[in-house]
């Protein structure tokens, strides 16, 4: 069975910086945006508006209740892009070992026992960490530090509903993870090289 | 300021041998039983009656309500132990680095920004470990795994109202901690290596 490592993260917290270290320390295909990439081709729409909905989850236009059971009824497009990024995750994890970021695919892939890790960090480094990488976001550039954090607050608020509704678990709660790591004082290089020595064997 | 490494940790879950082991990796010293013994030298109590109120909650014989405010009335000896062991704590911690297990030593220790571990794992494991260590323990070896589950998931509450009752925080949520592992899979020695790399300059 391929080796699957996932990797859950707060906006903010350098997942995507750490996991590309982390693939690349193991010569492991790196999957994130990648996925919406495919979702857009294989569905015909925009990346832009794919990684709208593939981030998020479904605004529920008719919400029909049956007894105790609750419906959502997604928009077309919203069922199409889900159902793809569901495929691609497990199209991918059959194919070789890799690194998954994001996504649900912890859960997705949980009968590969993926070993799934989650970043987090406090809120003065996710500001910092968001103000070095903001050179081609106009918009972002121009908040004060209060709105870039309700910001931050929104988008993982937006993270974990996402993660929630898909899976039934809770997000960033260790019992759904193998490591947990606060990334506010640890460099992606060296966490990197930790985790590859923690996993092989 | 001296290098705090602690180490919270679920019964059954490995943190003494992984704690043992990454302060030798680190030629740091090492504390854990060793704080009970120097509390029972100094209050003249057994070690035995020493463990058993320094790892608990008090209970509280006089429960008094003043307005909103909550006191709690320790028996004299639950007190001295307390204040000992707090004493303790903070006297190693600053005579040099250190490897501190247990007893909420990230909330006593916090303004010296130690390095917060937690380990935790499934039951299953628990109980092998637990299986693995009962030499001793004539009662334990007797249990059923279903008593033996019971009995872990006593002490594990048990820990966690320690925690929450002496710090505030909750015990083993990830936003009081820097790292929290999994151990289900994990090797101590192999965990060891790895922290010791992370936290290393």
């Amino acid at each position: 069975m391929n080796k699957i490592i996932t990797i859950g993260r707060e906006f903010g917290s350098g997942g995507r910086e750490f996991g590309r270290k982390l693939a690349e320390l193991l010569a492991f295909p790196y999957y994130d945006r990648e996925i919406i990439a495919e979702i857009a081709k294989r569905t015909s729409l925009s990346e832009k508006y794919v990684q709208n909905i593939a981030e998020h989850k479904p605004v529920i236009p008719f919400p029909i209740h049956t007894g105790r059971t609750f419906w959502a009824v997604m928009p077309d497009y919203g069922q199409s892009v889900q159902s793809e990024q569901h495929n691609i995750i497990r199209e991918v994890a059959s194919k070789s070992d890799c690194v998954i970021v994001g996504r649900g695919a912890d859960y997705i892939l949980r009968e590969y026992q993926p070993f799934r890790i989650f970043v987090y960090s406090d809120m003065e480094t996710k500001i910092t960490r968001c103000r070095e990488n903001q050179s081609n976001d106009y918009e972002q550039s121009e908040m004060t530090d209060k709105e870039l954090s309700r910001r931050i607050e929104q988008i993982n608020k937006s993270r974990a509903d996402y993660y929630e509704f898909y899976t039934g678990q809770k997000w960033g709660d260790k019992s759904n993870y193998d490591l947990l790591v606060n990334t506010s004082f640890i460099k992606p290089d060296k966490l990197a090289e930790a985790v590859k020595l923690v996993i092989s064997n």
